[in-house]
């Protein structure tokens, strides 16, 4: 997607086809800084830093992460040793583990000497493959945009919470795609942005992304989406989902519940973008899905730019106050109008799902 | 209530029989400081910069700003002047103009020499009724609470949104007041604490009031409470209201409808405090009441206390992202388990209402 008007992934192969940039996340929205990763220790480090943050991006960059080590030290001791590291990043973080393994498959079988050419296509293949499947998403979704704004002159007011756009991708996003698709194709579209507290990947992110696309947004509190559904302000929700049971149980960003709640009371279509991936077979009931309690510092503080530039980290609360910081909530398939993926859109049922994945499990 | 032990109302008569110290809002969580009130002036910046908030004490506020008015002029002339220049500081504050009607009403008729004394007598009557009504208010909720925790070992969970306590009224509170009265016979409450941006006035004032008066609480982000509820971590919802409808709809800082429909979804009683006074008798439908738009800085920048002392604002978003900021939202009373007013406890609809206030309108 475009910033400032040039195209970009999130993580692109440099000319000398050996070192991997990506846009370092944590300096948005106020910095837009490429950073060089030239070791597997920069790749590690950027997926722990968060630099580079969202299920895909980070198995993309532990793809690199592989190619990187392997530059030093084909040998299957450094393949392992390569793939540990990389894996101990973010423990919990499922892509990663998938794209390490498919990596270290692929190269494992092939002679010490040809592995890192090997490693670099088949990093690249899961960079593009990512993009074309959020470009998928984004086609499906587009459409039902598009059957929205039928017969509108006004643009359509699409709200979304958290950052499921191409920052959390390698492109297109999952939740912006069907807006970015839509908006390529001509159909005028507003986006109601979430600044999704404690975070704020909303405000940080999202809203950076659409603005430097060229995408009219606005950005408001956690707390308005239902009195803007109330007042007719809204045509649709699109969220991305963090893990959905295969009954259609969406686990994703807090506060994700809270706007499907308000969508469900005002007769406004909520929908979920998500690559198949993320579907969990095994699983039938989101509430049985343990919800990560992150540290209470994200609630009591938070970090923005100064007028006279820099940026500070500011207390919010009482020092004699406790927090507690849910980082997920479930919402439940009955909220769900449908689910968009890379394969088409479907009811959030269990019908639905093994409809469009059938003898998946 | 309490301050590090010391009980405070949020304004008094000093012992000089003269000037009127209040709490300064503004400093607070981090800083405990109280400001002296010697002229109208002095009352009416209180008012005006938000030393003083919350619709009771403001009205309170404005009472003691016509005795300092009069102090130095007890003419007719003087008194209109106090007036208007009280009521000029925040025209859309009902209580306000009520408790500037009512002071001026009361003295005009005496003699210029007896205006003073009756004036502070009328003051007090104002702030005594306000603390009188508000613990009401208090005794009928905590009755509530006592029947929702008959049984219980565990303390019983109390969720509240935005900041309607101690601070905002005179003394007691209105939504937070049935806690009070609970806290005080010795019913086990525990308080999750919205932080409700965009001005966080939970995370601010509410935490601090709990915090200081030794209530147990926890402060989240607003998008936490419908997860907490579906982990049945939330035995009721108590907020306040700006403005209730005849009908039972309630008109409240923005994102309490959201804190609502799931109160609804998950069977959990929502219920709403207010005193009479804020009911209003001519609106039937509570989507007629005009939502106010605030400035959007309090959505793109938050103030708050830095490590090294003192405190800092910090911008949130990209300086290319436009923001929107609606300052309240209406629940429904379909939503509404009952109301608690200084009358007793009703249920949210017309019938309710006009039992407990026959011959209002």
């Amino acid at each position: 997607m475009l910033v400032s008007g040039t195209p970009y992934r999130t993580i692109w192969l440099n000319d000398d086809g050996a070192s991997v940039d990506v846009i370092d996340q944590t300096r948005l929205p106020h910095d837009f800084e490429v950073l060089t990763l030239r070791t597997l220790e920069d790749a590690a480090h950027a997926i722990q830093t968060m630099v580079v943050r969202g299920a895909p991006l980070i198995g993309a960059t532990a793809a690199y992460g592989i190619c990187l080590g392997l530059r030093e030290d084909a040998s299957d001791m450094a393949l392992n040793h390569a793939a540990a590291t990389l894996t101990a990043t973010r423990p919990t973080a499922v892509n990663l583990r998938w794209a390490t393994e498919r990596m270290v498959d692929h190269v494992r079988a092939l002679p010490d000497q040809d592995r890192l050419a090997a490693a670099y296509l088949e990093a690249a293949r899961i960079a593009d493959e990512d993009a074309a499947q959020c470009r998928s998403i984004g086609d499906h979704g587009a459409t039902l945009l598009q059957t929205l704004a039928a017969g509108r002159d006004a643009p359509l007011n699409v709200l979304t919470h958290c950052n499921a756009g191409w920052l959390a991708t390698v492109d297109w996003g999952t939740a912006l795609a069907p807006i970015y698709v839509a908006h390529e194709a001509g159909l005028p579209v507003h986006v109601w942005v979430d600044e999704t507290r404690p975070r704020n990947q909303g405000a940080a992110l999202t809203a950076w992304e659409l603005a430097e696309h060229g995408i009219p947004h606005t950005v408001i509190v956690d707390n308005a989406g239902g009195h803007l559904m109330q007042a007719g302000k809204v045509d649709c929700c699109i969220t991305g989902t963090d893990r959905t049971t295969y009954t259609g149980d969406v686990a994703n960003k807090i506060g994700t519940y809270l706007k499907a709640l308000a969508a469900h009371d005002n007769g406004i279509p909520f929908y979920v973008a998500l690559p198949g991936t993320t579907i969990d077979w095994t699983v039938a009931d989101g509430a049985e899905i343990p919800i990560e309690e992150r540290g209470t510092d994200e609630v009591t503080r938070i970090t923005g730019r100064l007028d006279a530039g820099g940026t500070a980290t500011v207390i919010l609360t009482p020092a004699a106050s406790p927090a507690a910081n849910p980082a997920f909530d479930v919402t439940p398939a009955r909220l769900v109008t449908a689910l968009i993926t890379e394969r088409g859109v479907c009811e959030a049922s269990e019908a639905g799902l093994r409809g469009l994945y059938p003898g998946t499990r």
